[in-house]
């Protein structure tokens, strides 16, 4: 027996996430300049990093070689008066991915379970699986959750409820009403993971506020992340607003050093600009509205999107998915969620989305 | 019962890492200014990042608001041409801690087991705890690894053996004649972490290759960090070389973008930065000369290291600790560790290792 044979059943049968293809490998793929290709497929922010992140990065790599602090304290202060929470109420991850992972590691083991729903973030079932945990994924309605559905499949031994709202990838919304009325039928010992990192996206009168309800159930985790519309993908930064007994038992499990001191930097000033924000948001409602006008006009079905993106059904979507790459436009085929018909691709700048419309028009022609 | 209680035992039983205190925060909380303020207690690099590093990061800000490449490719690359290993032997750790947190991922759980030493790294029992496995703890010999010991008390259910070489806290060191011989008594399907953390501190009579041990133990992983003597502890890079279904595994269950866009820039540099590791090293070697000539003229007793850090007898050292945090000097007391009576003093500027002996001696006085 090899040391890999060895490892348990539940992790040598885990696939790897898919991840969007990089600009780079494409590139080096099709002989390509980096310049010339549009990369639509991982819901980034299209006007990059704002300049005030940039400046307070740049600054904190004079500490380089100084341990972050562990402890975030300046970060979760920042969000303390964003949110009007406590310091230990919080947990910083490496990316709100690392949050996911982080409650699966505290909450999840062989023997129990986690909720989630069909078409949801593929992270669920991966932390899930990666405990040796069993997976519970409820049918979608409508490609999004359903949530009396998901209320019903809770087991004795289920743990976690993963909850993505705005979905990923399917960009399906679910209004606050009916997730507080979820949140009463759930019973008070399984946690409520409410992953909400495309909640900056949402319209006015879509907006709800999780954190406020935190006093009443203290099962409810909500997720945030700044890798969406504040910019910083490529640092890693997200965090949870917890019950403290629940974010206390993360801290103990989370790596010690898990956020880097430039990304904790950039998240501060990040946090503090809501020109950028804005801007973000707009650039987003507008280019959303861009890309579907091109959908209605070419007779395509699409589901309506709360997030930054939009999935558009395309017939063969591994065959237009190649169309697109060899014309330097990169997307996101999303066979692995159950949808082998369908594309996701993120809202850009408009010229990169006026790219994406003609590449299609000429992948479908 | 709530959230919290539902959580598994070992779980709820996990004490969280102590990091070295931030210099931010005893300016908080002495309300000293930061600039007076020397720390030596998480052996950072006292050069600061090198400055290629440097440049390499602050252009990849750029790219800030992208996903990394979670492959890693470029990183690797780099790995690759230096160590004459491939890509798929390679794993790449939001720092080196990450990497030590895959592995047990990957490879334990309850009902398994994980051998380390007395006085080894806190990490090694913290990530067996977190995956309720069973953590085996082999008394140490003179404050090291005594490795007949280990290979004896390998139990059925043992699936990890880690070892440091040079030992955190103690600076302890084996011979790799020794850890060769170790590793031949081994069996093959127990995987032996071996963390280098600090090998590139090593006097060059002391040096041996792990890496070329590679082809003739599959089950032996090898742990490297950008942390030390590479100075990117703030940015998070660690990696680690295996056989390739052991790093294919670890792959799996790691996130995929565990590594920023920056500290992969930034590591690629500083890989290729030789005169900067040389002059680590120098620095570090009239360093050790430094703390440990003032340690003999008064009296102290201190293991002799082979890291960038020095660990000192000084009786009380709780109350040692609090005298020196109280002259702006920061080191780290190692009761957690199981020894009350000791100091760890990271090696620093010439300038700091001064301070800390003049505290020191007036601390004792």
């Amino acid at each position: 027996m090899s040391v890999a044979d060895q490892a348990p059943s539940y992790i040598r049968s885990i696939m790897p996430y898919q991840p969007g293809k990089p600009i780079s490998e494409l590139a080096r793929e099709m002989g390509m300049p980096e310049a010339s290709i549009v990369k639509l497929a991982s819901n980034e922010n299209p006007l990059g990093m704002s300049a005030a992140a940039r400046e307070a990065a740049g600054r904190a790599l004079a500490e380089g070689a100084r341990y972050p602090d562990g402890s975030a304290f300046a970060f979760k202060a920042a969000l303390c008066r964003k949110f009007g929470v406590r310091q230990e109420q919080l947990v910083v991850g490496n990316g709100s991915n690392d949050v996911l992972e982080i409650a699966a590691q505290a909450f999840l083991a062989p023997g129990l379970s986690a909720v989630y729903a069909q078409h949801a973030f593929a992270v669920y079932p991966l932390a899930t699986n990666a405990r040796g945990a069993r997976g519970i994924e409820v049918p979608a309605k409508n490609f999004g959750h359903d949530l009396d559905a998901m209320a019903a499949a809770i087991a004795a031994d289920t743990r976690i409820v993963f909850i993505a709202n705005p979905n990923n990838p399917t960009g399906t919304f679910v209004p606050g009403t009916q997730l507080e009325a979820f949140l009463q039928k759930v019973p008070r010992d399984v946690l409520v993971v409410l992953d909400e990192a495309y909640t900056e996206y949402l319209a006015e009168d879509q907006r709800y506020d999780a954190i406020a309800w935190l006093d009443r159930f203290p099962n409810l985790l909500v997720s945030r992340t700044l890798s969406k519309a504040y910019g910083l993908a490529g640092l890693r930064v997200g965090y949870a607003i917890a019950h403290p007994d629940v974010a206390d038992l993360m801290n103990r499990v989370r790596q010690p050093f898990n956020v880097s001191n430039i990304a904790l930097a950039a998240a501060e000033a990040a946090l503090a600009d809501d020109e950028y924000l804005a801007r973000s948001a707009d650039i987003n409602r507008r280019g959303m509205a861009q890309v579907t006008a091109a959908f209605a006009a070419m007779g395509l079905e699409w589901i309506p999107s709360a997030g930054n993106f939009v999935t558009v059904k395309v017939g063969d979507a591994a065959a237009v998915n190649q169309a697109l790459l060899r014309q330097g436009v990169i997307v996101r085929p999303i066979g692995g969620y159950g949808m082998p018909h369908w594309l996701r691709v993120s809202i850009g700048l408009p010229e990169e989305n006026a790219r994406f419309i003609e590449a299609l028009q000429q992948a479908l022609a």
